[in-house]
């Protein structure tokens, strides 16, 4: 077993003190919060306070959080639901978005619409021309993330919402890999929807939410009882969703702390890997603090993955997400890298509880593996 | 608040020994199953666990187990998966469903498919003439419910199943509420998918399954970072499957006695609800042993579930799905109860926990509200 987890882009642990919100709801019996009776009165009363934690992190209404499943469920409730709720024209996502939007976005694609790619430039930030260039086709929606869940490069979404919505787009962004790690602000962002998720920022899995602009017309993805405003279907996640509203809240007071903290580490981290040899992608751009993907010539990433696990590290390859695929990663292709060098990307992804005694182990642990890998190649050779 | 909660059809509690088979899920770091290192993969390996547990517990292959958010995510996953898999035709579904089967099921009229309603007899049972009738017309797919969530009336599944799979449809069940009340074989039903849901077995919110054969083809409804063989993108909400498979492998162990348990309550229960004045809808037919739909002439149902809050029993009219509605109960008109009637049914529905003595008072509290309400009534007029 790993000693040492530096995945936190991947899933992070239950922060002790949302667990602690979440258990009597465990605990309990807990009502149907569709119910009338007092049980049922008082879950929904969990459920409502909760969405005015995840508004408040976000500088949105409560009126515009609506709870999914996860962050994948938000961003097919995003892309699927404000598509099919107008006439067929194209459909605009960067080329470095994640799968739970560019897999809906492609699916679209047998109802009508055209999907368009917006390019990145070599660190990994969307180019205005190229959004400026699709934009000439008549666009309903744009989707680009916030922040990339492999390289933590920031997207300059003001800018980008500014311009779609002049061309009269609506604008969704996935900001999954961005709650938390830097400051989100539904209406400065100027987006329309925004997709988030629980388990990326110490809360628990199985809960997200859209955040959403009341005037955009969305189809729901999941029909059913009519929960949610008839947008999300299905019986409340009571505990769940207790434990996304604490932990936004968490999130949202600790942000400078914790990113300064991130920041360190990261600094002291990559400071070593250049030292040892490595490129660090994204790294000239505006990242979220916790974020370093970077390769060594010659050495596999996914190699160095489990080389690095029986030293009891644990860092991915690309992103979890995509981690069954051998392909090299979408996003550093997009950034122009050599497939070649692309396969050797690795990810590390800082989270509450690292240390700088971490870091260390981690870069000795890493000089040592790699010189072995290398003394391997050469045999092999 | 109350204190006898007697409405287990909309939600239960979390068995103490589930919550201990989650909490460590809850409390120490946990790994994105798709991850490779240690922790992704002891991640994984909990997840594959749960689903022998699930599998197990209806007879089925692990490999034929999906899991979902819950419920109502695998009624759509079942119903616009498999039709969206077809060329438009006929989807047929009983009077009764769940809105979680016939709002998706609706939607689909929007798609080029036309929906037929199977028709149910005075106790609400599926009248296999009506099936008949429908199946004339080319159907793709058929869906059925188990178990009724209002009055427990059990379907002749294996019947229907035969039926319709004679006339080449694809068969359904949304078996949400019968899981754990009744034998539930997946093989042996003759069914072809089968909607599961951990809240209703005293498991966790947020997460269900769709237990399916791998003949039939079925298009996701969340797509994504393809888990779950692509058929359900989205990071794997590791405690609450780890909880899921626990609460399934209890409710297997304990089904008979659990059984016998809620059959006794019931009978004591509706004894009573007879001697002062109660029509209990579908009582001739075969029914799921925990659950109680009953009516008093000239009482709002919705009245009595108030005045029965605080006297401290939470009981339900109609289902929690359909509380926010002031309409009658869909399923009594399509038993042929008239609407004036209908308005006045309420729901008992036993759980773990329940005891002889709250029937007892139950009844006793109901005895002096009907007669309070009866007298106010009477000054009304």
């Amino acid at each position: 077993m790993s000693a040492v987890y530096l995945d936190h882009n991947a899933t992070t642990a239950l922060d002790s003190r949302v667990l602690e919100a979440m258990l009597p709801y465990l605990r309990e019996q807990q009502g149907n919060p569709t119910s009338r009776h007092s049980f049922g009165r008082a879950a929904r009363q969990a459920v409502e306070q909760a969405r005015e934690q995840v508004a408040a992190a976000v500088g949105a209404h409560p009126t515009q959080v609506v709870f999914t499943s996860g962050g994948t469920e938000a961003d097919n409730l995003a892309i699927r639901g404000i598509a099919l709720a107008q006439a067929p024209s194209q459909l605009a996502i960067s080329a470095i978005e994640h799968p739970a939007v560019s897999r809906p976005a492609q699916a679209l694609q047998g109802r009508g619409w055209k999907l368009a790619k917006v390019a990145v430039n070599g660190d990994g930030v969307v180019d205005m021309d190229s959004l400026r260039d699709v934009l000439r086709g008549k666009t309903a929606l744009v989707s680009i993330m916030a922040a990339n869940n492999e390289t933590g490069t920031i997207q300059p979404l003001p800018a980008i919402a500014a311009l779609a919505r002049e061309h009269g787009a609506v604008v969704h962004t996935d900001a999954v890999q961005a709650l938390g790690k830097t400051a989100l602000d539904f209406r400065a962002l100027g987006v329309q929807a925004m997709s988030l998720s629980a388990h990326k920022i110490n809360g628990p899995q199985g809960v997200g939410a859209l955040v959403y602009d009341k005037r955009v017309d969305i189809q729901p993805v999941l029909y059913g009882g009519g929960q949610e405003k008839g947008l999300r279907s299905g019986t409340e996640n009571i505990a769940a969703i207790v434990g996304f509203g604490v932990a936004c809240e968490l999130a949202q007071q600790q942000l400078t702390v914790h990113g300064t903290a991130m920041g360190t580490l990261r600094s002291r981290l990559e400071a070593g890997l250049r030292r040892l040899g490595a490129t660090v992608f994204g790294s000239d751009a505006e990242r979220v603090p916790n974020t370093s993907f970077f390769a060594f010539p010659d050495i596999e990433g996914e190699t160095l993955v489990m080389a690095m696990d029986r030293k009891g590290y644990a860092i991915a390859s690309g992103s979890a997400c995509s981690s069954e695929s051998t392909e090299p990663s979408h996003v550093l292709l997009a950034m122009g890298i050599a497939p070649v060098f692309a396969r050797g990307a690795v990810r590390v992804s800082f989270g509450r509880g690292n240390t700088a005694e971490e870091v260390e182990g981690f870069l000795q642990a890493l000089e040592h593996e790699l010189s072995r890998l290398k003394r391997m190649a050469a045999v092999a050779v």
